[in-house]
């Protein structure tokens, strides 16, 4: 019998060798292990193909026995290094994002890649620095602190023991499954150890709403200065540098693109059901320099707005680190060796969370998982659309409502131009009124080219963050939904599955109540400037045309 | 050697048959008489065919001998019957308007033809009324008192009598230049002659800027009403009926299209040197039937204002009959006659004329002349480009515009829509207040859909008007420069030839006086009013965002 999974999430092919998939639809699996996050099988339509392992479900029932990984042939080669299923997703969740046409979503998921701009990385690499550490790319596998050391290569070959041990045992088949990897499962069967210390200690608490994190008790903001360019090696390298400045220190530190990119690396890997705000985009193409990089900066401050906000990510060590630590490099590395060796990591993220101490009802934690699973579906589609529509309007204004409004000012001139012709006294006042006019439709026109950068792009980069977001959750709804299948299969067999379970969903649960909250927040306060933005623009205009119209009274 | 005519004005050729030829070209004519208004020659490029009669200036020099009418071949036919030259010459001139690309002049000459929208003719044609009369067409040829009662046929033959008889006695050998035509030659050289009334009289005064029609004393306005259906004939036949009431008699009157168009071509030949306001288009293609009629009605009402505000127009008697006839039939019948039979038509128009004391200096008269000449042209090709700019301003908000505005509007609600999936009750607010924005914006997109209809159709209907009136003033210029021209021929030789060179200048001026005068009001009131519309749809645009960004607030 054919082994088959069911899909999870709606998946658009991008790239010759994939195939798209819907959800719910049942697929054909020509093996049930994946290849760096992929998996190979046939769709309903008979197509063949890979698509992310992420984004399906393996169904037990047709599994006799789990197939070895020898003979699996990929028709794509994926060159580059292993990487967190939860990048994968997102990774193709952006892309079609893009695909559908908005032009494009300006946040990534980094993995620490020293692909910047600036190619020169000053630190040594994490691998080389730290070799018994996690290594830049997120783990493939639960993170459990019986498993300390263990290389990439070492990884692979004790997941698949372990796939083969286990199977029997109520534990999911899917090595690859967002849940596993996340150390969503591990931690659910009891398998995480770690000592927190009181300050690791994550609160969730009950809310009006439901579970939301404990608010930070010392909230702060954190300023990003336009970047300047700093050289070294006498010039032959240059790189841009972000003066960042904390609110609860007021001490600037500088920090380079790289060095954002290794904090979400390490975030990343920290938080399993936490949306880690994207980082902008590294590179923007066909765009001005400068544009680029006030792009860049806008994305920058967008992100450190959601990271100061948000409680968790706000008070971390890692992040906190990266925020005050001056100019002492020594510092710099002992702080980053220790993020990097870090134990609460994965499945010990869990052990962090303090619950409220009545549990939540399993039943309406599913509903509202099924709610929120609707509602980001529903977001991301519509954010496209909206994207799309904001980014056109912008280019009309630039392109041919300018046009227009300079075209008729261009054509009053000309009539000012004819009535010139006529000398007599009584005509002069009206010639130049209407000369006015027509500059004063010249001005209109490039008001117009000027105001999407004011009111129309700041939207948008709002929603490209917020792709970022969406793009992060279906994750983070696999790995509660994993729990949740898994207690519902073992009812009563054990409290501490129960235990475990209702600590996965309070702290998903405060993850979705801090998301909706900061949508709200965000939205309100940008669609508030975008109207005040919108009424000063055209309030602009007005002036402009009332000014003319004066002219023609000083003509009697 | 080869007969030749210099041009005087620019034609672009519209139709088969028609060649284009260039102001101050040198054509070769292939005879010197014309059909119907055209002459047939080659022009400096080797091209063959028609061009306007009265557009060029047959060389004297080159005429031994005048040639006769036999042979000339036309490859063009020209249906309609013989018309008066500035008739010919400003169609021609509107041709070429319109081709230039404004989507149509909306004012056209018209020659009482009864082929209007609703053909039915009530009363008996002018031409069966007044046997001994002038007809529905304006003459061919200068209308002398001791030539009355002619026919058609008879004036053809008459015209080429008198062309062979008196071509060595300073006379233009083109009989059908509008110099000739219009009467302005016959009276230059004396032979008109008709019994002049004093309320006939009509005084040129010299003003601060030189000759000046005298003003009315009594000046009035007369308003138009909405046009009513009316039936005759037990329904069989339908007609449009405009109710006319002028501030003077503050009587109504009702009156149809074709009474305009026969009260036009009254005043066309009646008064050779005033600019007669065109009325507008008879059929309006494409248009819908209640559109054509607020634009017809539209266009009637820049004609009564520029009919009644011409202190010559105003007060002669045609005109005060249209306006004051009650629906007396024998009354109507008795001055339509008496009108047809007016003998001060043509060139006895002139013998009505009032100068000032002191006679005009000529030098300055044709430096004048020479600038407005240079002002028409100029006003006519920029107006073409304004009224093709402005429409598509207008087609681009109705369109484009209001497209982009509703995309936004929708695509804003679409994010309501995906935000309504949160229930949570701080989330309610923020969701009604981006979805009144959407609706916002979507009634911005209509603003801009009616505004065109406000602020651009006036203008666009304005200079429609003016496009009139510059397609009247290449005759009127030509008349008085005929004048000037066989004045500076004869230098002292006859002081009553200088006198009335004089008449025809000072009447030519103050008409120009006159355009410049209604030219600067308009054009001033026409701007104050698209600004003034501009202004207050912008406001209203500004406090529809005002609403909108009220409901943020609500929402706390």
């Amino acid at each position: 019998m054919a082994l088959k999974a069911k899909v999870l999430y709606d998946f658009h092919s991008e790239n010759p060798g994939e195939i798209s998939i819907t959800e719910n639809e049942l697929v054909t699996l020509f093996s049930e292990e994946e290849l760096e996050g992929w998996l190979e099988g046939e769709n309903s339509r008979g197509e063949a193909g890979l698509f992310p392992a992420s984004y399906v479900e393996i169904i037990q029932d047709h599994i006799t026995s789990s197939t070895n990984n020898n003979g699996f042939s990929s028709p794509k080669s994926k060159t580059q290094t292993p990487s967190h299923a939860s990048y994968t997703s997102s990774d193709s969740q952006s892309q079609r994002g893009l695909g559908a046409g908005s032009g494009g979503s300006s946040f990534h998921t980094s993995q620490g890649s020293d692909d910047d701009w600036d190619d020169d990385w000053d630190d040594t690499s994490p691998a080389a620095d730290a070799p018994q550490g996690f290594g830049s790319s997120p783990p493939l596998y639960p993170v459990t602190t019986s498993l300390p050391g263990r290389g990439s290569a070492q990884n692979q070959q004790q997941q698949q023991q372990q796939a083969k041990s286990s199977a029997t045992v109520g534990r999911n088949l899917n090595r690859f499954s967002t849940f596993v990897k996340s150390g969503g499962e591990a931690f659910l069967l009891g398998e995480a150890s770690a000592f927190v210390k009181d300050g690791d200690r994550i609160c969730v608490v009950m809310g009006k709403h439901g579970p939301e994190w404990q608010e930070d008790p010392y909230p702060f903001t954190c300023t990003i200065d336009d970047p300047t360019k700093q050289t070294k090696f006498k010039g032959m390298k240059s790189y841009m540098s972000y003066g960042l400045t904390p609110t609860h220190t007021s001490i600037q530190v500088n920090r380079r693109y790289k060095h954002f990119d290794w904090l979400y690396a390490r975030l990343v890997e920290r938080f399993p059901v936490i949306s880690v705000p994207h980082l902008p985009e590294k590179q923007a193409t066909g765009r001005f320099e400068e544009d680029f990089i006030s792009k860049r900066r806008k994305g920058l401050i967008w992100w450190m707005n959601h990271m100061t906000s948000h409680p968790v990510l706000a008070r971390c060590d890692v992040f906190q680190h990266f925020l005050t630590c001056g100019a002492d490099e020594k510092a710099w590395k002992q702080g980053k060796r220790k993020a990097e060796r870090d134990e609460l990591v994965g499945a010990n993220f869990f052990l962090t969370i303090s619950t409220p101490a009545v549990p939540l009802d399993l039943q309406e934690v599913e509903s509202k998982m099924e709610g929120f699973k609707t509602f980001t579906k529903r977001m991301d589609e519509n954010i496209v659309v909206v994207n799309a529509t904001i980014n056109e309007f912008a280019h009309k204004q630039m392109a041919g409502f300018k046009k227009e409004y300079q075209k008729v000012g261009q054509s009053f001139k000309l009539l000012a131009q004819a009535f010139e012709l006529d000398q007599q006294a009584y005509s002069a006042g009206l010639n130049k009124a209407i000369a006015y006019t027509g500059d004063a439709y010249e001005a209109i026109g490039d008001y117009f080219a000027e105001q999407p950068r004011q009111d129309l792009d700041p939207i948008s980069d709002l929603l490209d963050l917020y792709r970022g977001h969406l793009a992060n959750f279906p994750d983070i709804i696999h790995v509660q939904k994993g729990a949740l299948t898994k207690v519902k299969d073992c009812p009563k067999q054990e409290g501490d599955l129960h235990d475990r379970c209702n600590i996965i969903s309070c702290a998903t649960l405060a993850e979705i109540q801090h998301f909706h909250r900061t949508r709200v927040r965000d939205f309100r306060s940008q669609m508030q400037h975008h109207l005040r933005q919108q009424i000063g623009f055209f309030q602009k205009i007005t002036a402009k045309l009332e000014d003319a119209l004066q002219r023609y009274d000083d003509d009697q």
